[in-house]
């Protein structure tokens, strides 16, 4: 077979060149390796070796949030498996990855040979099944159909922004096909004008004269619908929030925006203007434990107009199907009709600025955040790991054009610190911020090799608090499984290969703003900033948050 | 509920004290925190705590090959597909593992909440579907049935030697119930007197005089048959040879030890000795791709007595049920009546040593491993990993007394560094020997501070040389995908919090031998040689495998 035949795996990779893809994700494995030959031979696409499995898994992901797909190339058993928390955790947190996985070739498949990374018995779809419960599409690729399988499942991830899997046999990945002859299909428009029209005409009554509140989540982002939300907030005064999950989805700059909505746990003039509002609009929301203060979201649904991915609805009556972009903008039509300009929304009660701490005082978590927020530029993007740099940066309003990532649903710690990888491959203008405790980076911490062979400068703050302090706050503050391994962190960066890395380490607010200053201005540098903290300091929404997850999981 | 009142999570560390555990590995998350106390409570089991779940399921492993079983503690979702990686591969791999994850409340459960690390459907047996494919039992425990659950499952682990799963929600583990009233039940013996007098009587007439050559693999150890198959080697002169799988089962250092056999791709006497044997008895065997030179073993079943875990053949003939220890006393009782002694084993014909090669020599794959097969002494346990240590390592003849661990059949990189960790704490008074590549150790590299903390002083020796050359072998040899992050593997320890390790780095055979010594002159320190070599350096078995893997992988 000549080596300039087009084969199956290109027509993968022109297809998720197609979709925006220009880095492909993994670690090499002998099944794949043939398949690598071409992502290394492709006029736009490009091979990323991570360190392991689950860091790629998590950098896909971290791409796949802004570029809005993303491929992950595994082995066999061994490294799928161990992407297997990534890619579950993108199916949670409704994130599009292609995971492209090597494996035997038909032959050794169809004689059920014992290979190695397979369980010895002869079955190669142990994997695929397992791979049925965490992503929406699978295909184990065979010659004959394997174009137009790719395509099905290119296609569900597109639309349902969520992973999918792919089987590719080393034989197969070589077999000769047709290029594209047209680019991948979409889904119709999957409105019904009836059911719109119907729709309409309740919103209208509902709105009336009132003035609309919104309260938005990360489904509007994931559906396309940033544009035609923006609209309706543009159509009137729309005081708005967003649940955690949806941090930075709007402008958090804007006098319109109210805060972030938590149930009770929120801030109380938040609570207030979501829950009273008399006419609310809920975009793209699904209240999760850890964004709703377990479950404490009181939302009226007589005043309440819901906008969901394929349904929307008024005061409790449900109109479908209508896509979540046709019922924005019908709602927004409706604002622009009526003429109406709302009253300003009263200027959030901003504490007074306390007089900036002493540079020698030493740092806790409400001065850390707060130095950190302010030291934010547009065009960042912030990643928070899901501990006390999830919770403690959760209330603090970003500039415009600032990007906040976290996993409030799926929830796995470590995951932030790969994906802010992927994140700056995605947008490489951008510059990177990552938050995370030093429990939690000890997880994935291999990546910070990649990102400096990569070209990427992030800013990354470790929070030194001596152990899992998300745990701690709920369960066992002294107790010795909160433990973990002190690690230098000022050596660490040379160890795994960033020498130039500025590494220092933060006790006071002094060491912090310096830090901070020189990590601003040399921005191709990578720097790790250590911030001590005490081990049981608490940002106050964590503290909240703990309790009611300790009540959750002793509730009988 | 009163503290001191006995619960379901009593139960099951009583259970697994009962089995021999004394460790329990892991990592804390909400939903197993509770359990956790009563783990630092229980009297003779401890926790130890890994830095992220893949590795803490890794040390399992470790832990479980030695000490005959081992528990594994993660949290719903996150953890437990973080630890798939490892559950599979001790599946593959015949290791007992009890995989205990802690769940959302059954409440929870039941009202379908959209909890953290769930996928955010309400369907709480997504993971437990997945472990299905991966561990021979599983339960997701309730109040009513959990004692008898846990008792079949683990039942199931110790009979399969293959991992189970229990998912014990927050308050299932807190039910009260009470402690074992008798120990774990035993199956019966799976013999039938009937098949096994037919299968000695057979064996006796395929034996007459001649001298009995014996293969043997890892599954006489898991079905717990070593003491038979050693009684078997004593009743006669018996050459006998293992497979890469089983290497270290039997004694390596006795003149009747033959050596590896590996189809196609063993050294010629030991290849002609086992396929050319007047009888030969396979004991425990599965010829996998990689112990076998890719199926390449010319077995003759009408000169071949195979005994298996449940059944046993004679010349083709199959008798059973019988069970692997009644066969090999059988066989036993067949050379010791008819009271020939056999002529002894011609001494292998091992290469005149070469002299030592001047110490300013640089160091290649040959001379390292020459070198650390001599500096092994009885009680070490040597885990390689999967790559060049592995393959430069199976063809060295151990000390009497040493264990090899290798996963020759699951085969994920990275592996060998947590479960040391598990070897060292399953046998404390044994010295562990790590071999492992520079692209494997970044994997998985977290564990090394884990090991310091828990007083384990391993020799660690990483083969630097630059990237995956056991992928290398076998494609790409200068392809950029097989290239990795240049690490200082000098500073690493002190940086992951291991500041008193002997920390060396070895170009030349001078620089091994120092740096060997002073490691085994600190028994109580750990000690991280890096040695550099080659990038195309490649021992010869693995390249010999890796041509043949590129033959399979290529086939159409």
């Amino acid at each position: 077979m000549a080596d300039t035949e087009y084969t199956v795996g290109d027509y993968l990779l022109d297809r998720l060149a197609e979709l925006g893809v220009t880095e492909v994700f993994g670690v090499p494995g002998d099944f794949n390796l043939e398949f690598l030959d071409h992502v290394l031979a492709h006029d736009t696409v490009r091979w990323v070796g991570g360190a392991n499995e689950l860091n790629a898994g998590y950098t896909a992901d971290g791409y796949g949030r802004l570029r809005g797909i993303s491929a992950l190339v595994t082995t066999f058993g061994v490294g799928e498996l161990s992407a297997a928390n990534a890619v579950a955790g993108s199916y949670a947190e409704h994130v599009p990855v292609v995971h492209i996985v090597g494996a035997p070739s038909k032959d050794a498949q169809g004689a059920r040979r014992v290979v190695h990374h397979s369980l010895g018995d002869g079955d190669f779809e142990h994997f695929l099944r397992m791979a049925r419960e965490i992503t929406c599409a699978q295909a184990n690729l065979i010659p004959a159909t394997a174009t137009r399988e790719i395509d099905r499942v290119l296609l569900e991830v597109r639309e349902h922004k969520r992973p999918g899997y792919l089987l590719l046999a080393t034989d197969v990945a070589r077999f000769p096909v047709d290029p594209p002859s047209a680019p991948l299909a979409h889904y119709g428009n999957g409105t019904s004008p009836r059911a719109l029209a119907l729709f309409t005409e309740a919103a209208r009554r509902l709105i009336g004269t009132h003035q609309v509140t919104v309260l938005a989540d990360l489904l509007v982002h994931r559906l396309n619908a940033v544009d035609a939300l923006d609209g309706l907030l543009a159509a009137d005064t729309v005081p708005y929030a967003t649940l955690m999950w949806g941090k930075s989805l709007l402008d958090e700059s804007s006098p319109s925006y109210l805060g972030i909505y938590a149930g009770a746990a929120s801030a109380e003039p938040v609570r207030r203007a979501v829950e009273d509002a008399p006419v609310l609009v809920t975009a793209g929301v699904q209240f999760t434990d850890m964004v709703s203060g377990f479950f404490s979201q009181q939302i009226d649904p007589a005043r309440t107009i819901d906008v969901g991915a394929v349904q929307s609805t008024v005061a409790g009556q449900v109109y479908a199907p209508i896509d979540i972009g046709a019922a924005l903008k019908a709602l927004t039509g409706i604002l622009t009709d009526r003429g109406i300009t709302s009253p300003a929304v009263p200027a959030a009660v901003v504490p007074a600025p306390t007089a900036a701490p002493p540079p020698d005082t030493a740092l806790t978590q409400k001065v850390l955040w707060d130095k950190v927020s302010e030291a934010l530029t547009p065009g960042n993007v912030v990643l928070a790991d899901q501990g006390t740099s999830f919770y403690g940066m959760a209330g603090h309003r970003l500039p415009a054009g600032v990007t906040f990532i976290g996993q409030p649903l799926w929830g796995s710690i470590g995951y932030t610190l790969p994906a802010a990888l992927g994140a700056a491959l995605a947008h490489p203008e951008r510059r990177i911020v990552l938050l995370i405790g030093d429990g939690a980076a000890q997880l994935t911490v291999q990546e910070i090799g990649v990102m400096a062979r990569e070209g990427i400068a992030p800013v990354i703050i470790v929070v030194n608090n001596d152990g899992y302090t998300v745990e701690r706050a709920i369960h066992g503050p002294q107790a010795y499984y909160n433990d973990i391994v002190g690690w230098r962190w000022q050596e660490l960066p040379t160890a795994l290969g960033v020498p130039d890395a500025l590494a220092v380490r933060a006790h006071t607010v002094g060491e912090l703003e310096a830090a901070l200053t020189a990590a601003a201005q040399h921005r191709d540098r990578m720097a790790v900033i250590e911030v001590v903290l005490d081990r049981d300091d608490v940002p106050p929404l964590l503290a909240e948050l703990a309790r009611a997850a300790a009540a959750a999981n002793a509730a009988d």
